[in-house]
């Protein structure tokens, strides 16, 4: 075993030999960042040693730094292998966390009216003239009192029943699920439910109370599977190697959520005991792994979902601690890439029910559209690719503390705001974005994204480079041709996407009566700049709203409301799916949206 | 750590050192018969260390070994503590296996009509113009060839769904609960059934082909949680203790199905996973340890189950393996000590059908009775104790090789019968019966029980014996004036049972056309012994019918046909219970139903 120190987050511990500094630092739970899942291609696991040795440069790490560097520790985690004991040096940018996270959506009140039923009875002792059974004594008290036939206790609750009923007096707050016992606790016990809308990269958690429907508690944290991969290819790659993979990943998710559940309990006085009900709405991808549902269909035309319909399933036989015999419920899929969580936030924008032409969009690594004309419902997923995460930028960040996230270019005089107002360490999504809108209308690149002479534009090893930010005794911060590239492929396969969607309803952009953006990357662009590249429709601003995290809203209608469910369900039924692969001349039009500028240019 | 060997059986391996020889035996699994679960008060943990060293001899040892005997290494396993590396012998009559079982039963026939349906569909493989997903796919394809509507599918089940369906090239059969899909594999797979029943000593396990109904394998497995005590109520007790206790009880009992169930499905060439429903039966507190439901009120008046429901459970939440979502079946308790095994046998003698008026008795530790007088049934339970289990006999053991099972006395001439025909090692159940039945023919011993002078009784330490057999350089087996009370008592229990629903049902003994003699202990004794002892009513022999298993046949029964649940449910519904507890003068009864002889004394 070796003694492995991560800083500055001072992470410590042993870990065994033979194991790269990516896998010691995964199992030290630090959040090194890896897009390539740690097949030493994404470069983006830069770590320094700064005490101990560890394996020679790889040629990999030769590519990626300079021999200085090399001489300073600087190593690609993934490749790297500690000899011994071993400090080291996690920089900011290759940190996951901590991160800006989004748990604010819109708030729609809905009518409480849960798919769990409460009810407070009181039973009378059993004697020896009236030796009745535990159950039979329960169910005749919730019959008199509340006309509730009877049903079938949980096991985890039958483990209990005889021992809590004593405790209690016989009386007792009787939780049921349909005509399942699933909980029973003292009278006037809190109790409370839980949505979660899992993102490839975050999570948000919300906590409400059964009873008023209203959040008790939100909070977010990042999706620990980061560390086997930024996207969701690398995970369904990984996942689908064996099912032990697939059990990890699925065990990092539920442990993650555990801890932060029963934090968040502690912190409103309640206890995950006390959670009866549970919505949980993720993408296909994110779903299935939840699950340890089969992902490898999803890597492989037609890249069909393993399961489509919503499910109720015992928290317990997914790990989660709730209630003893409590369930979680998972919105339905629409297809392989549109999943639950696109339908829950069709469910929080309430855009099934619009009259007429609404466009509603949630940017991600993939991002997700629907188009809903008159009535009529047709969705599509394109992959953006994870370039507004910052993945395959050379200088790209998440947007955490000190990501440059907005930009002002006015002739060659350069304004940056970062996240935290502190110094830049790298550059985020709606960074980027604004970036390459201000290159564009300054002249800085052309419409077909080449980068022209411009004070501001240097050479590095005769390739082009905008200057974003100078920092003394450390790399400038830049925005390189290939990062123009990057961005360029995520906004033709966003507009094209839309494209489809208007070209199967036979309209024309200009018909969209309101874009509805949803998403945490969503909330913090900015629309024209996203309008002046060509990624959005050149529609007036006011036909535009960017409404936060809608699918944790959506998430929350569901817990509260049985009519929520029916109404995802029929979303989902609904939701027509549009394949872009099925698409004609895909690549040619590709090309053509990859152009920059307001304009969709014609093949 | 120690090493111990246990021999003749010949196991061995390291205890940690501070722990028993007792708890060592249970640690390498060797069956040392503990009535009182290691409390040092039952005196039945006999071994002889014949190498290595032990604690000193407590108090209690030398009340029970001479010193010659103690020399010998002659200890109670519960007080032994291992002082090093340690070899044990266990004689035959400590040793709880092997034990001669009984798995026959009647053999009803019964048109196969299970819980379960099993369907062999063929579905479309998905494609980018239709990419519908794997569990719509499937339902379509069970819709369109068998008309089942679209239900649910077991978690366990969609986490291969894609993998299986693609490996089987999109043919499957297709295992149906209702409307949950619990198992799908390749066409024509043999599904299996599983019944059981635990009784507090013996597990009687069917392997059931669930097409034909019929018995694929039977075999017979000891209760394991009898190295923690042979009644109910040393377990009862020792499960109250903790929820560790409680674990561990369960956990024993589905460690040994899951290697019986694995073995003889090995056997069939089949595999636990084909197994697609099971039926457990069990007397109401066995079927409580093996929920690991509450079993503290078992045990204090006024001795109410915690459920009395019939349940359906999945049968990884109990940590038994079958199918991946194959479900328990365990039919309804009518009371604390009238278990499902009883409405088992009832089901399976079809007690409820018949007209006239049937007694069905099944004699065990606990000895449940039901009388049927022209449909109306009613049923009690008396504490008969373990004495037809060999415990708290001198030389008692159970129906294991060397046990005397039958006695015959002519004047002073004596023949005995054991089983398996070798030399005597202790006396059994039904070697009991009959021979306090012969001793009270012969005139040995009195009505009241007490033993007279005669060539085969001698006295030690002031105490009568009857010896039953001499054994040079070993203790002589006998019947000690002690054993005949305990007959005495046990023998009363059941009588005055009996005599407590004929009061019920205002008729005379000899109003009953039949008596049905259910269990294992009732398929050897000789009835005219207990008759002759006034154990069971003096009737024409040719009104008593010995039936063997038939717990495990109403297990059967249930397993393969919903008509037979449905009949164990209206039993358990119709079926009163009579409480002992209730009877005026109860005492004063025992005391005269103590008296031997065939008449029923009146108080």
């Amino acid at each position: 075993m070796h003694h492995i120190e991560f800083e500055p987050v001072g992470r410590r511990g042993s870990c065994p030999e033979g194991i790269s500094l990516l896998d010691c630092a995964r199992l030290l739970k630090v959040d090194i960042v890896s897009i390539c899942g740690g097949l030493g291609s994404c470069r983006r696991c830069r770590v320094q040693v700064v005490s101990g040795a560890v394996s020679a440069p790889t040629a990999v790490d030769r590519e990626t730094f300079a021999d200085a560097e090399l001489k300073q520790g600087w190593r690609l985690a993934c490749t790297a292998f500690p000899q011994g004991d071993v400090r080291v040096l996690v920089p900011p940018e290759s940190l996951s966390t901590p991160q800006r996270m989004q748990v604010e959506g819109l708030d729609q009140q809905i009518a409480p009216d849960p798919a769990v039923r409460i009810f407070d009875v009181q039973l009378t002792p059993p004697s020896l003239e009236d030796p009745k059974a535990d159950d039979s004594n329960l169910w005749s008290a919730l019959e008199r009192d509340h006309g509730v036939a009877s049903g079938i206790i949980d096991l985890a609750v039958l483990q209990v029943l005889s021992s809590r009923l004593r405790a209690l007096n016989w009386r007792a707050d009787v939780v049921l699920r349909e005509s399942e016992i699933i909980a029973l606790d003292a009278p006037q016990t809190r109790w409370i439910g839980l949505a979660v809308d899992i993102g490839t990269t975050k999570i948000a958690v919300y906590l409400v109370d059964m009873k008023s429907g209203e959040i008790a508690a939100s909070s977010a944290l990042m999706n620990p599977q980061i560390s086997y991969g930024e996207d969701v290819v690398s995970r369904i790659h990984i996942a689908g190697e064996s099912a032990e993979n697939a059990a990890k990943l699925q065990a990092l998710l539920v442990d993650a959520l555990n801890g932060t559940i029963a934090s968040m309990c502690d912190g409103i006085g309640s206890d995950p005991s006390h959670i009866v009900d549970a919505v949980i709405v993720a993408n296909t991808a994110i779903h299935h792994l939840f699950l340890q549902a089969p992902v490898q269909q999803l890597g492989l035309v037609p890249y069909v979902p393993a399961v489509r319909s919503a499910l109720d399933i015992k928290a317990r036989d997914l790990g989660l601690k709730t209630a003893p015999g409590g369930c979680v419920h998972l919105l339905p899929n629409v297809a392989g890439y549109v999943g639950a969580d696109h339908v829950a936030m069709l469910l929080a924008t309430r855009i099934a029910e619009r009259d007429g032409i609404t466009l509603a969009i949630d940017i991600g690594t993939n991002t997700e559209i629907c188009l809903n004309r008159h009535g009529r419902m047709k969705s599509v997923s394109c992959a953006s690719g994870p370039a507004f995460e910052g993945a395959h930028i050379e200088f790209g960040m998440r947007a955490a503390q000190g990501a440059i996230e907005h930009v002002r270019l006015s002739g060659d005089r350069l304004e940056i705001q970062t996240i935290g107002g502190v110094a830049p360490v790298g550059i985020c999504g709606s960074g980027l974005l604004d970036g390459i809108a201000q290159m564009l209308n300054s002249g800085v690149i052309d419409a077909s994204g080449r980068m022209q002479d411009h004070p501001l534009v240097r050479k590095r090893n005769g390739r082009r480079e905008f200057v974003l930010a100078q920092r003394p005794g450390e790399s400038d911060i830049t925005i390189s041709q290939k990062d123009v590239r990057e961005l360029q492929a995520a906004k033709a396969a966003i507009r094209l996407g839309i494209q489809a969607l208007i070209d199967d309803a036979g309209i024309t952009e200009n018909d969209i009566d309101r874009v509805i953006i949803a998403g945490a990357f969503g909330t913090f662009i900015d629309v024209q700049s996203a309008i002046e590249i060509g990624m959005l429709p050149a529609l007036p601003l006011e036909r535009f709203q960017q409404v936060g995290n809608a699918a944790g809203t959506g998430a929350r209608m569901a817990l509260i409301s049985k009519e929520m469910r029916r109404a995802a369900l029929e979303i989902a039924e609904r939701d027509g799916y549009v394949e872009l692969a099925c698409i004609p001349d895909f690549n040619e039009r590709f090309a053509a949206a990859s152009n920059l500028g307001a304009e969709l240019q014609p093949v």
